[in-house]
Protein backbone atom coordinates (compact mmCIF):
# COMPACT_ATOMS: atom_id res chain seq x y z
CA UNK A 1 0.00 0.00 0.00
CA UNK A 2 0.95 3.28 -0.95
CA UNK A 3 0.33 6.77 0.96
CA UNK A 4 0.92 10.25 -0.49
CA UNK A 5 1.22 12.80 2.49
CA UNK A 6 0.97 16.24 1.12
CA UNK A 7 2.11 18.07 4.16
CA UNK A 8 3.51 22.15 4.62
CA UNK A 9 4.45 20.69 8.05
CA UNK A 10 7.11 17.67 6.52
CA UNK A 11 9.65 17.79 9.95
CA UNK A 12 6.25 16.85 11.93
CA UNK A 13 6.09 13.49 10.47
CA UNK A 14 9.46 12.61 10.25
CA UNK A 15 9.67 10.50 13.80
CA UNK A 16 5.75 8.39 13.95
CA UNK A 17 7.26 7.07 10.25
CA UNK A 18 10.59 6.44 10.94
CA UNK A 19 10.12 4.07 14.33
CA UNK A 20 8.71 0.95 15.36
CA UNK A 21 6.02 -0.73 13.79
CA UNK A 22 5.47 1.76 10.64
CA UNK A 23 9.49 1.50 9.90
CA UNK A 24 9.36 -1.96 9.95
CA UNK A 25 6.61 -1.80 7.41
CA UNK A 26 8.10 0.01 5.32
CA UNK A 27 11.75 -1.90 5.57
CA UNK A 28 9.46 -5.40 4.60
CA UNK A 29 8.08 -3.82 1.67
CA UNK A 30 4.90 -3.72 2.63
CA UNK A 31 3.95 -0.06 2.75
CA UNK A 32 5.38 3.06 0.87
CA UNK A 33 4.96 6.60 2.40
CA UNK A 34 6.24 9.70 0.36
CA UNK A 35 5.96 13.07 2.27
CA UNK A 36 5.38 15.61 0.11
CA UNK A 37 6.07 19.25 1.00
CA UNK A 38 3.73 21.78 0.12
CA UNK A 39 6.00 24.95 -0.51
CA UNK A 40 7.35 22.96 -3.38
CA UNK A 41 4.27 23.62 -5.10
CA UNK A 42 3.97 27.24 -4.00
CA UNK A 43 2.31 30.29 -6.18
CA UNK A 44 5.79 32.31 -5.85
CA UNK A 45 9.28 32.21 -4.93
CA UNK A 46 8.42 33.45 -1.21
CA UNK A 47 6.67 30.33 -0.85
CA UNK A 48 3.51 31.53 -0.20
CA UNK A 49 0.77 28.79 -0.13
CA UNK A 50 -1.68 30.18 2.28
CA UNK A 51 -3.56 33.78 2.03
CA UNK A 52 -6.11 35.75 4.62
CA UNK A 53 -10.11 34.23 4.49
CA UNK A 54 -11.74 36.39 1.87
CA UNK A 55 -14.37 37.84 4.05
CA UNK A 56 -12.06 38.79 6.76
CA UNK A 57 -11.51 37.11 9.97
CA UNK A 58 -8.73 35.39 11.80
CA UNK A 59 -6.45 32.52 10.54
CA UNK A 60 -5.29 31.86 7.29
CA UNK A 61 -6.20 29.46 4.54
CA UNK A 62 -4.29 27.09 2.09
CA UNK A 63 -4.62 28.11 -1.17
CA UNK A 64 -6.10 25.88 -3.91
CA UNK A 65 -3.55 26.24 -6.56
CA UNK A 66 -0.10 24.70 -4.64
CA UNK A 67 -2.45 21.30 -3.83
CA UNK A 68 -4.13 21.26 -6.93
CA UNK A 69 -0.66 20.88 -8.82
CA UNK A 70 1.11 18.16 -5.84
CA UNK A 71 -1.90 16.05 -6.28
CA UNK A 72 -1.94 16.22 -10.49
CA UNK A 73 1.32 15.65 -10.15
CA UNK A 74 0.92 12.72 -8.33
CA UNK A 75 -2.16 11.47 -10.34
CA UNK A 76 -0.52 11.65 -13.40
CA UNK A 77 2.30 9.08 -12.23
CA UNK A 78 -0.41 6.92 -10.90
CA UNK A 79 -4.47 5.74 -10.25
CA UNK A 80 -5.90 6.65 -6.27
CA UNK A 81 -8.29 5.03 -4.78
CA UNK A 82 -8.92 7.68 -2.48
CA UNK A 83 -7.88 11.56 -1.57
CA UNK A 84 -8.47 12.06 2.35
CA UNK A 85 -8.36 15.81 3.59
CA UNK A 86 -8.17 15.24 7.72
CA UNK A 87 -10.58 17.87 9.46
CA UNK A 88 -12.06 18.31 12.01
CA UNK A 89 -15.81 17.88 10.18
CA UNK A 90 -15.03 14.85 8.27
CA UNK A 91 -16.56 11.43 9.09
CA UNK A 92 -15.52 10.17 12.21
CA UNK A 93 -12.93 7.54 12.22
CA UNK A 94 -13.83 4.14 13.62
CA UNK A 95 -12.10 0.57 13.54
CA UNK A 96 -14.69 -0.75 10.09
CA UNK A 97 -13.48 2.90 8.00
CA UNK A 98 -9.60 1.94 9.40
CA UNK A 99 -10.45 -1.56 7.37
CA UNK A 100 -11.77 -0.62 4.71
CA UNK A 101 -9.07 1.89 3.98
CA UNK A 102 -6.63 -0.74 4.64
CA UNK A 103 -7.94 -2.94 1.23
CA UNK A 104 -6.75 0.22 -1.21
CA UNK A 105 -3.41 0.33 -2.79
CA UNK A 106 -2.61 4.23 -3.23
CA UNK A 107 -3.95 6.98 -1.05
CA UNK A 108 -3.45 10.58 -0.63
CA UNK A 109 -3.79 12.27 2.70
CA UNK A 110 -3.57 16.31 2.65
CA UNK A 111 -3.11 17.79 5.61
CA UNK A 112 -4.57 21.38 6.84
CA UNK A 113 -3.07 23.34 8.73
CA UNK A 114 -4.27 27.48 9.92
CA UNK A 115 -8.09 27.60 9.24
CA UNK A 116 -8.16 24.96 6.81
CA UNK A 117 -7.69 24.60 3.17
CA UNK A 118 -10.23 26.49 0.79
CA UNK A 119 -13.30 24.94 0.05
CA UNK A 120 -12.90 24.52 -3.63
CA UNK A 121 -10.15 21.88 -2.70
CA UNK A 122 -12.71 19.68 -0.99
CA UNK A 123 -15.47 20.34 -3.43
CA UNK A 124 -13.50 19.38 -6.26
CA UNK A 125 -10.51 17.27 -5.22
CA UNK A 126 -10.97 15.58 -2.15
CA UNK A 127 -13.21 12.11 -1.70
CA UNK A 128 -13.19 11.60 1.50
CA UNK A 129 -13.04 13.94 4.61
CA UNK A 130 -11.84 12.32 7.91
CA UNK A 131 -12.16 13.25 11.58
CA UNK A 132 -9.95 11.29 13.98
CA UNK A 133 -12.36 12.63 16.88
CA UNK A 134 -14.40 16.08 18.19
CA UNK A 135 -11.43 17.64 19.17
CA UNK A 136 -9.16 20.15 17.40
CA UNK A 137 -6.07 19.82 16.41
CA UNK A 138 -3.08 22.65 15.09
CA UNK A 139 -2.80 21.21 11.88
CA UNK A 140 -3.96 17.46 10.49
CA UNK A 141 -0.27 16.05 10.30
CA UNK A 142 -1.36 13.96 13.70
CA UNK A 143 -4.39 12.94 11.89
CA UNK A 144 -2.37 11.63 9.43
CA UNK A 145 -0.12 9.86 11.07
CA UNK A 146 -3.04 8.64 13.32
CA UNK A 147 -5.08 7.43 10.41
CA UNK A 148 -1.61 6.01 8.71
CA UNK A 149 -0.88 4.02 11.82
CA UNK A 150 -4.31 2.24 12.29
CA UNK A 151 -4.46 1.71 8.44
CA UNK A 152 -0.69 0.11 8.04
CA UNK A 153 -0.77 -2.00 11.52
CA UNK A 154 -3.49 -4.21 10.43
CA UNK A 155 -2.11 -5.03 6.83
CA UNK A 156 -0.80 -8.54 6.68
CA UNK A 157 2.43 -9.41 7.69
CA UNK A 158 3.02 -6.17 9.71
CA UNK A 159 2.63 -7.44 13.35
CA UNK A 160 4.40 -10.13 13.78
CA UNK A 161 1.83 -11.90 15.10
CA UNK A 162 -1.55 -11.41 13.15
CA UNK A 163 -3.68 -12.71 15.77
CA UNK A 164 -2.19 -9.81 17.80
CA UNK A 165 -4.42 -7.32 15.88
CA UNK A 166 -7.50 -9.56 15.61
CA UNK A 167 -8.10 -9.42 19.16
CA UNK A 168 -7.88 -5.86 19.75
CA UNK A 169 -10.67 -3.50 20.64
CA UNK A 170 -13.68 -3.26 18.62
CA UNK A 171 -12.27 -5.71 15.69
CA UNK A 172 -14.67 -7.89 17.86
CA UNK A 173 -17.12 -5.51 18.75
CA UNK A 174 -16.02 -5.32 22.07
CA UNK A 175 -13.40 -3.93 24.26
CA UNK A 176 -10.13 -5.57 25.11
CA UNK A 177 -10.43 -7.55 28.35
CA UNK A 178 -7.81 -6.84 31.44
CA UNK A 179 -4.33 -7.99 30.65
CA UNK A 180 -1.58 -9.14 33.71
CA UNK A 181 2.24 -9.63 33.48
CA UNK A 182 4.49 -10.78 35.90
CA UNK A 183 5.25 -10.32 39.32
CA UNK A 184 2.17 -12.04 40.11
CA UNK A 185 1.96 -9.89 43.20
CA UNK A 186 3.48 -6.30 43.63
CA UNK A 187 3.27 -4.56 47.34
CA UNK A 188 0.35 -6.44 48.19
CA UNK A 189 -1.95 -6.09 44.41
CA UNK A 190 -2.17 -9.56 42.95
CA UNK A 191 -3.17 -11.01 39.62
CA UNK A 192 -6.68 -13.24 39.44
CA UNK A 193 -6.32 -16.63 40.61
CA UNK A 194 -7.64 -17.82 37.14
CA UNK A 195 -5.15 -16.73 35.01
CA UNK A 196 -2.32 -18.37 36.83
CA UNK A 197 -4.42 -21.76 36.75
CA UNK A 198 -3.25 -23.15 33.52
CA UNK A 199 -6.61 -23.77 32.65
CA UNK A 200 -7.36 -22.25 29.09
CA UNK A 201 -10.68 -22.73 28.13
CA UNK A 202 -11.98 -20.98 31.50
CA UNK A 203 -9.13 -18.65 31.22
CA UNK A 204 -10.85 -17.87 27.70
CA UNK A 205 -14.07 -17.72 29.26
CA UNK A 206 -13.47 -15.52 32.28
CA UNK A 207 -11.73 -13.25 29.21
CA UNK A 208 -14.92 -12.93 26.95
CA UNK A 209 -17.26 -12.37 30.29
CA UNK A 210 -14.58 -9.84 31.18
CA UNK A 211 -14.62 -7.83 27.48
CA UNK A 212 -17.83 -8.03 27.50
CA UNK A 213 -18.53 -6.42 31.11
CA UNK A 214 -16.28 -3.83 30.63
CA UNK A 215 -17.74 -2.75 27.26
CA UNK A 216 -21.34 -2.86 29.09
CA UNK A 217 -19.89 -0.83 31.46
CA UNK A 218 -17.66 1.74 29.49
CA UNK A 219 -19.33 1.49 25.90
CA UNK A 220 -22.85 0.21 25.99
CA UNK A 221 -23.43 2.11 22.56
CA UNK A 222 -20.90 -0.78 20.98
CA UNK A 223 -23.68 -3.67 21.73
CA UNK A 224 -26.28 -1.22 19.62
CA UNK A 225 -24.25 -0.72 15.95
CA UNK B 1 1.33 23.75 32.12
CA UNK B 2 3.54 20.91 32.30
CA UNK B 3 3.55 17.46 30.46
CA UNK B 4 5.36 14.88 31.60
CA UNK B 5 5.31 11.68 29.20
CA UNK B 6 6.29 7.97 29.52
CA UNK B 7 6.74 6.26 27.00
CA UNK B 8 9.06 3.32 25.83
CA UNK B 9 9.36 5.12 22.79
CA UNK B 10 10.37 7.80 23.11
CA UNK B 11 12.26 9.05 19.62
CA UNK B 12 8.25 8.54 18.28
CA UNK B 13 7.75 11.98 19.84
CA UNK B 14 10.29 13.58 18.68
CA UNK B 15 9.23 15.27 16.02
CA UNK B 16 5.53 16.37 17.19
CA UNK B 17 6.88 18.33 20.16
CA UNK B 18 9.50 19.89 18.09
CA UNK B 19 8.27 21.61 15.57
CA UNK B 20 5.34 24.46 14.94
CA UNK B 21 2.84 25.64 17.96
CA UNK B 22 4.00 22.65 20.48
CA UNK B 23 7.74 23.71 19.94
CA UNK B 24 6.65 28.01 19.97
CA UNK B 25 4.69 26.96 23.11
CA UNK B 26 7.47 25.74 25.00
CA UNK B 27 9.71 28.77 23.67
CA UNK B 28 7.31 31.39 25.31
CA UNK B 29 7.25 29.06 28.37
CA UNK B 30 3.65 28.59 28.51
CA UNK B 31 4.50 24.89 28.45
CA UNK B 32 6.86 22.22 29.27
CA UNK B 33 6.99 18.65 27.67
CA UNK B 34 9.51 16.24 29.74
CA UNK B 35 9.68 12.75 27.72
CA UNK B 36 10.52 9.76 29.85
CA UNK B 37 11.84 6.83 28.62
CA UNK B 38 10.72 3.48 30.54
CA UNK B 39 13.84 1.55 29.71
CA UNK B 40 15.20 3.75 32.42
CA UNK B 41 13.23 2.33 34.93
CA UNK B 42 13.59 -1.37 33.54
CA UNK B 43 13.46 -4.42 36.34
CA UNK B 44 16.92 -5.64 35.07
CA UNK B 45 20.14 -4.60 33.10
CA UNK B 46 18.56 -5.88 30.23
CA UNK B 47 16.04 -3.09 29.83
CA UNK B 48 12.96 -5.41 30.35
CA UNK B 49 9.57 -3.38 31.13
CA UNK B 50 7.41 -6.13 29.65
CA UNK B 51 6.36 -9.79 29.47
CA UNK B 52 4.28 -12.41 28.58
CA UNK B 53 0.48 -12.14 29.47
CA UNK B 54 -0.71 -14.74 32.42
CA UNK B 55 -3.26 -16.75 30.99
CA UNK B 56 -1.59 -16.96 27.65
CA UNK B 57 -2.17 -15.10 24.16
CA UNK B 58 -0.35 -12.88 21.89
CA UNK B 59 0.99 -9.84 22.44
CA UNK B 60 3.13 -8.40 25.39
CA UNK B 61 2.13 -6.57 28.41
CA UNK B 62 3.59 -3.36 30.09
CA UNK B 63 5.25 -4.89 33.69
CA UNK B 64 3.57 -2.39 36.69
CA UNK B 65 7.59 -2.10 38.33
CA UNK B 66 8.49 0.02 35.77
CA UNK B 67 5.73 2.48 35.28
CA UNK B 68 5.56 2.54 39.26
CA UNK B 69 9.25 3.65 39.43
CA UNK B 70 8.35 6.57 36.80
CA UNK B 71 5.49 7.82 38.55
CA UNK B 72 6.30 7.64 41.78
CA UNK B 73 9.72 9.60 41.31
CA UNK B 74 7.63 11.76 39.55
CA UNK B 75 5.25 12.33 42.23
CA UNK B 76 7.93 13.01 44.93
CA UNK B 77 8.74 15.76 43.01
CA UNK B 78 5.66 17.58 42.30
CA UNK B 79 1.71 17.26 42.64
CA UNK B 80 0.00 15.90 39.91
CA UNK B 81 -3.99 16.49 38.74
CA UNK B 82 -4.00 13.58 36.36
CA UNK B 83 -2.62 10.52 35.51
CA UNK B 84 -4.01 9.76 32.23
CA UNK B 85 -3.29 6.00 30.37
CA UNK B 86 -4.25 6.37 26.41
CA UNK B 87 -5.89 3.31 26.23
CA UNK B 88 -8.64 2.85 22.92
CA UNK B 89 -10.83 1.24 25.60
CA UNK B 90 -10.76 4.78 27.72
CA UNK B 91 -13.37 7.73 27.63
CA UNK B 92 -13.78 9.24 24.28
CA UNK B 93 -11.89 12.32 23.98
CA UNK B 94 -13.85 14.88 22.52
CA UNK B 95 -13.63 19.14 23.06
CA UNK B 96 -15.03 19.60 26.32
CA UNK B 97 -12.83 17.69 28.14
CA UNK B 98 -9.28 19.02 26.28
CA UNK B 99 -10.63 22.16 28.06
CA UNK B 100 -11.13 20.91 31.26
CA UNK B 101 -7.57 19.37 30.93
CA UNK B 102 -6.12 22.65 29.90
CA UNK B 103 -7.06 24.34 33.27
CA UNK B 104 -4.72 21.52 35.17
CA UNK B 105 -1.08 22.35 35.82
CA UNK B 106 0.86 19.37 35.74
CA UNK B 107 -0.52 15.93 33.78
CA UNK B 108 0.84 12.55 33.43
CA UNK B 109 0.45 10.86 30.39
CA UNK B 110 1.10 6.89 30.50
CA UNK B 111 1.44 5.44 26.69
CA UNK B 112 0.20 1.75 26.53
CA UNK B 113 2.03 -0.26 23.67
CA UNK B 114 1.72 -3.77 22.87
CA UNK B 115 -1.15 -5.64 24.63
CA UNK B 116 -1.30 -2.27 27.07
CA UNK B 117 -0.47 -2.14 30.75
CA UNK B 118 -0.55 -4.28 33.56
CA UNK B 119 -4.29 -4.18 34.61
CA UNK B 120 -2.76 -3.18 38.23
CA UNK B 121 -1.61 0.29 36.62
CA UNK B 122 -4.81 1.35 35.73
CA UNK B 123 -6.47 0.17 38.44
CA UNK B 124 -4.42 1.78 41.43
CA UNK B 125 -2.16 4.68 39.57
CA UNK B 126 -4.15 5.63 36.88
CA UNK B 127 -6.41 8.64 37.53
CA UNK B 128 -8.23 9.21 33.80
CA UNK B 129 -8.32 6.84 30.68
CA UNK B 130 -8.69 8.79 27.23
CA UNK B 131 -9.21 6.99 23.82
CA UNK B 132 -8.52 9.66 21.12
CA UNK B 133 -11.13 7.55 18.70
CA UNK B 134 -12.27 4.02 18.57
CA UNK B 135 -9.62 2.44 16.85
CA UNK B 136 -6.09 0.60 17.58
CA UNK B 137 -2.85 1.99 17.24
CA UNK B 138 0.16 0.46 17.25
CA UNK B 139 0.85 2.48 20.85
CA UNK B 140 -0.21 5.25 22.84
CA UNK B 141 2.47 7.46 21.89
CA UNK B 142 0.55 9.30 18.62
CA UNK B 143 -2.51 9.29 21.06
CA UNK B 144 -0.27 11.11 23.92
CA UNK B 145 1.13 13.68 21.16
CA UNK B 146 -2.83 14.64 20.13
CA UNK B 147 -4.17 14.76 23.14
CA UNK B 148 -1.00 17.21 24.28
CA UNK B 149 -1.56 19.11 20.91
CA UNK B 150 -5.31 19.38 21.53
CA UNK B 151 -4.78 21.24 24.99
CA UNK B 152 -1.77 23.35 24.37
CA UNK B 153 -3.12 25.35 21.52
CA UNK B 154 -6.12 26.50 23.40
CA UNK B 155 -3.59 27.34 26.42
CA UNK B 156 -3.85 31.41 26.46
CA UNK B 157 -0.96 33.11 24.52
CA UNK B 158 0.23 29.73 22.39
CA UNK B 159 -2.26 31.13 19.83
CA UNK B 160 -1.06 34.52 17.70
CA UNK B 161 -4.53 35.65 17.31
CA UNK B 162 -7.01 33.89 20.47
CA UNK B 163 -10.08 34.64 18.03
CA UNK B 164 -8.33 31.69 15.90
CA UNK B 165 -9.15 29.10 18.26
CA UNK B 166 -12.45 30.31 19.82
CA UNK B 167 -14.20 29.92 16.20
CA UNK B 168 -12.82 26.32 15.56
CA UNK B 169 -15.09 23.49 15.00
CA UNK B 170 -16.84 22.55 18.56
CA UNK B 171 -15.79 25.12 20.71
CA UNK B 172 -19.41 26.68 19.74
CA UNK B 173 -21.11 23.82 18.99
CA UNK B 174 -21.28 23.87 15.19
CA UNK B 175 -19.19 23.10 12.56
CA UNK B 176 -16.50 25.67 11.30
CA UNK B 177 -18.20 27.27 7.84
CA UNK B 178 -16.14 26.96 4.67
CA UNK B 179 -13.78 29.35 4.29
CA UNK B 180 -11.93 30.52 0.94
CA UNK B 181 -9.04 32.55 -0.07
CA UNK B 182 -7.32 34.13 -3.76
CA UNK B 183 -7.38 33.84 -6.53
CA UNK B 184 -10.95 34.48 -6.39
CA UNK B 185 -11.24 32.56 -9.22
CA UNK B 186 -9.03 29.58 -10.44
CA UNK B 187 -9.41 26.86 -12.93
CA UNK B 188 -13.19 28.35 -13.38
CA UNK B 189 -14.18 27.49 -9.61
CA UNK B 190 -15.13 30.74 -8.38
CA UNK B 191 -15.36 32.07 -4.22
CA UNK B 192 -19.14 32.68 -3.80
CA UNK B 193 -19.84 36.42 -4.64
CA UNK B 194 -21.22 37.66 -0.64
CA UNK B 195 -17.36 36.69 0.88
CA UNK B 196 -16.27 39.57 -1.72
CA UNK B 197 -19.00 42.16 -0.94
CA UNK B 198 -17.09 43.25 1.98
CA UNK B 199 -20.49 43.54 3.57
CA UNK B 200 -19.50 42.20 7.33
CA UNK B 201 -22.21 41.57 9.05
CA UNK B 202 -23.50 40.05 5.98
CA UNK B 203 -20.92 37.79 5.62
CA UNK B 204 -20.95 36.53 9.67
CA UNK B 205 -24.80 36.12 8.97
CA UNK B 206 -23.75 33.67 5.88
CA UNK B 207 -21.24 32.08 8.43
CA UNK B 208 -23.35 31.56 10.70
CA UNK B 209 -25.80 29.97 8.37
CA UNK B 210 -23.17 27.43 6.70
CA UNK B 211 -22.00 26.37 9.66
CA UNK B 212 -25.59 25.50 11.25
CA UNK B 213 -26.48 23.96 7.31
CA UNK B 214 -23.11 21.68 7.83
CA UNK B 215 -23.59 20.88 11.21
CA UNK B 216 -27.05 19.40 10.11
CA UNK B 217 -25.71 18.01 7.14
CA UNK B 218 -22.83 16.42 8.75
CA UNK B 219 -22.96 15.93 12.48
CA UNK B 220 -26.42 16.47 13.58
CA UNK B 221 -25.74 14.67 17.33
CA UNK B 222 -24.05 17.84 17.83
CA UNK B 223 -27.34 19.35 18.37
CA UNK B 224 -28.36 17.48 20.80
CA UNK B 225 -25.89 17.42 23.27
Amino acid sequence: MRFDIITCQPDLLESPFSHSILKRAQQKGLVEIHIHDLRQYAVNKHGQIDDYAFGGGAGMVMMIEPIDKCISELQAARKYDAIIYMTPDGQTLNQRIVNQFSLMENVIILCGHYKGVDERVRQHYVTHEISIGDYVLSGGELGAAVLADAIIRIIPGVLNDETSALTDSFQDGLLAPPVYTRPAEYKGLKVPDILMSGDTPKIEQWRFEQAVERTRQRRPDLFEE
